[in-house]
């Protein structure tokens, strides 16, 4: 059976298991303060542009529990933590109705005390009109204080529907967000498919200068598992590693993070195990056009959605694991196929021969 | 310098590398659905005496989201989740006031809505006659419901300073729980450290006997990260994997867990490695002894505790790092020394000369 | 100016006054354990049918905190209290988009860790098919622990939207919410604004019996402030006024809520006044058909719903205070018009002749 | 039977109940935003001598949600309200371990998902050097953010224990509060029988410039019910409303809250009450020590604390309600008699002759 139903089915690009192997009897001190975390901290903030406050200061003042980049887990974990972190009780997050935090989160939102405030997409984008009619419906409401103020907008690069914002709807919700003093935050669970899609248009420093929080996704992109959170608005990082610790984010042995990251940033891996998963997925978009089947969502990233007759999908899973989204009528399903950084093309072409 | 601070500051056990490393291209599903981790899981079972409900039935049923053994990240993580899924809002949480939770997870527990209703003791450990006086106190209030009601109680085993419970202990405080309909919860974050202890009379199939839910740690015990928690009494297993998932803990690459736990109950792993610290550790509270250094705890497991005068303190900074407990007056400090399954004998070895 | 606002402009039925000023200076105990409120208390459980589970025994057995009725003082606390009693954390409540737990309480429930599971309707009323759709949608999630579970479900009588639910609208969503093993909770703010319309088919009794909980509500009908909450089924009684407490909801001079519905239920106060209500709705009801003012919402009940041009709301509003609901179009405002039981039927009347 | 064992078992002062049925037909607007309100409000504001921010805007700003004088319902929700909008997720709240959040509020404060930071103390009085120390302790941990940050300062004036705080130990509080940064909230249940005893030194204005919050109990003196909260500090006040609305602590009826107020503090009708509840209390006092009884706390509040013999206690309670603290050994308990602003002189007179 050849797995496409995810994007976190195989352990972790080589690399990084050669470096945990080599460095796995050092003793370094824990929760994420030893060099190799403050290393690739570093790294990680000079890639997004991001300096220091004050001259010849460390960037992350990590033991003021303050810094500019964090490492996380997991997704679910790094939403909450954001989310948590940033509204105030009284508060809810603006979401597109598909948003991860949403729909596959089992209300992990709603249990640190929040709404969600999901409004409908037709792609799963969130437009800058609709988040600035969402906040003024609440402005203009005769009994405010009786609804949920709207207290930071939540946004998937690329979305769970595999589409990329482009840089100037990114700018318009940037603009909105400032004009009404609300953080924007970017789940980037799969930031370089998004990044190094053809599609996209924005740079990482671009992105950097458009939000205030965002996360580079490890586990869905060639780590083991983790997520490197950068904090682009100073603003937001008095205080940010009570509430990783609070949550059980912390990981005691945190240079497994730091190594991870540190190698998926060297050598440009990162970028190369993106652009590879990219590259399997536009292979399979051409065949699905070339072969008649309908787009279900337009991506040029590593996830690509179809609609399925029963006759295919029943020929199809005798090979393959797809993804199920949804009966769309009584005879058809819409499916999401999925490449990852360890997709294999011989993988990807008996995908191909068999649609 | 030397590390002697704490027991998660190297990697893993190198067959653990290995292990990933075989299977690192392999394509599972995710979030501990993998035969990895339900092989790991049965095992576990299976090495806690725990049998299935109704026969051939599989013990987890995962499917159903109510398994016999689940595995986390880490060890605040596992506390929470378990606590807010046995407690009702208007419950707390009985424990030492020295306990993990009520001093080191920044309040985790009251994050989910629940007090830590924290007795005193002399050396962490908890007695059942002091639970039982708590929970008559509550019983007893003309005001009752304007007290939080006991509704769980937790122990851990060894406690944070070093002690193993006698079997005579945990089976009175087992008593308790069970005469009063409360479920007891013992955190193993250091389980081997406790149960291979010479001071230890108790097995894991007797542990699990006499408590409701335990867990078996391995990030202190020779894994990169994760804890097997079982769930001995079937009346708290529906549904556990909701809390797992809305907590941000269910790991997306599930089998790292399943494959760690599977590989340290390989060959007796775990005991090995539990038997290598404690060993360690015995050497260094010989040395303490025999050179009339005072114990500030009497343990006999891999946390050794002492008090230091300030010449000895700065002495032994230059090369080694211990970890702080308090001044316990002004010329004098206590200090934790922790060995590990990594722990090298040369290093213990230097160490003693040095005291 | 003449409020039809709302049904909370005015103080309380006259009654009420007098017997408070009349039991002013008695001593009793606090907390709702009083003489009135225990009396009061058995009043309303034998007006829905509930008698005790053994022989002999009093209904409520407040001392062990599982009575059969509780008195709260206002209708947020008392949808927060039931809610986050009934739900586990990994559950939400099933409830109209429109309904106040989801638009108009500033996410008191969310603040209590729950998400609120909207579903769409046409006039504020649920169907069982939908709530049947909600769950079956959950069971057969291929990741059903990623979502949030179904746990209860919430709906008012009447309606937001002034609407009553008819009995075999009801026994089918109580048959559902068997079927599922879900709790039916019934928000009463305007109970007998609903049971008193001519559109009612449901006797008190008949309501006891197809939900789990509901709450006759006060501070609409006729009380300075204060709910009846019925915990119908037994299941959901044990240690509840732990909650009531805990919420801040426990009045300290308990019986001024024991007194006021130990009024409203003597001499049939209760359903005096809301007929009262009823019959000026029904007034102005007529006098909108007979106008030709369409019907926003087909209401019987004290809520009547119209849409307004621009002139004849610039015109109303400067005699009379209505309450905005949106904009149907450029040109057009949806209001609400209510009555209660103070409605003078002079006001009424210049209302009618203002149309 | 004669009550002495609390203060709230009578109604209210005549005159409030006159009040309320001279307006009891009125239309007035809900939720506090009523004339009668925003006059309570404005006179509260006028006798702690906080003054408007800036010229001719009224003080309370009541509809961008951001007053100066709120009016709540009960002092378990006061407390919970106040305490979730000062605190950040990761903080708690410093409290004598008598405190009433910390004892007798089941939980509330955990509830929304901050520990109560409880230090012990000797009659319920909390002092500046211990506040600081906590706060050092905290500040110079290690693992900092493994613990819970200090996030304000809670104390009752007077204490549960009937004791009041001298000007001097207030200012010096305040001066670590404002050092460290930390807002002082003044729980007032009973501030008026703390602020006209013989030993009180400190004026309502005084108090005001020395916290950042505090309350005005109405429930146990005099009111049906109600407490007015003071936010001193303008920092504070951004959005309150929102918090009461979610916690279901705004009224709908809001009047009720305003019109008790008002009539309160006209005539100097709340000192008058408070004073009558002292006088008594102190004649208790002075019998208590004529007759040799021991005080079990010093108090010249309204509530008096000795310990009675077993004998002394089973005949007293014959004529007499009294509140048991605790058994102090095996022949004696320690018991609280409380009189109010409804306290009849000659029932104060009965129970000393039973002395």
């Amino acid at each position: 059976m050849i797995h496409f139903e995810c994007d976190y089915e195989e352990g972790c690009a080589p690399a990084i298991l050669e470096r945990l192997a080599q460095t796995n009897m050092e003793q370094t001190v824990g929760y994420g303060l030893d060099p190799y975390s403050l290393q690739a901290k570093q790294l990680i903030a000079d890639m997004c542009g991001l300096t220091s406050d004050k001259q010849g200061e460390p960037l992350w003042r990590e033991r003021e529990t303050a810094g500019i980049v964090h490492f996380l887990v997991g997704g679910t974990q790094t939403n909450t933590v954001v989310i948590n972190y940033l509204l105030r009780p009284h508060q809810g997050v603006i979401a597109a109705d598909s948003g991860h935090i949403n729909v596959h989160e089992t209300g992990a939102i709603e249990q640190t005390g929040h709404k969600v405030l999901a409004l409908p997409t037709e792609d799963g984008r969130l437009t800058a009109a609709q988040v600035q009619d969402a906040i003024l419906q609440h402005l203009y409401d005769p009994n405010i204080e009786h609804t949920i103020q709207p207290g930071m907008v939540y946004l998937s690069y690329p979305t769970e529907t595999g589409i990329v914002y482009k840089k100037k709807e990114l700018e318009a919700l940037s603009a909105v967000c400032k004009q009404y003093r609300l953080p924007l935050y970017i789940d980037g669970a799969r930031l370089g498919y998004g990044l190094y899609s053809p599609e996209a248009d924005i740079s990482l420093k671009e992105l950097t200068s458009l939000c205030d929080i965002f996360y580079i996704g490890g586990t869905k992109q060639g780590a083991l598992f983790g997520e490197a959170l950068i904090i682009c608005n100073p603003l937001y990082r008095k205080d940010f590693r009570y509430f990783i610790k609070q949550s059980g984010g912390m990981l005691a042995k945190g240079r497994l993070l730091g190594l991870q990251f540190l190698t998926l940033f060297t050598d440009d891996l990162y970028r190369h195990l993106s652009e590879h998963a990219i590259r399997q997925a536009l292979r399979i978009r051409k065949a699905l056009v070339e072969k008649g089947y309908p787009l279900y969502m337009d991506s040029y990233t590593n996830q690509q959605f179809t609609v399925l007759t029963d006759e295919q999908l029943e020929r199809l899973k005798r090979q393959f694991l797809l993804s199920v989204i949804e009966r769309t009528d009584a005879e058809h399903t819409a499916v999401r196929i999925c490449t990852s950084w360890a997709t294999k093309e011989e993988n990807v072409t008996q995908l191909i021969e068999a649609l």
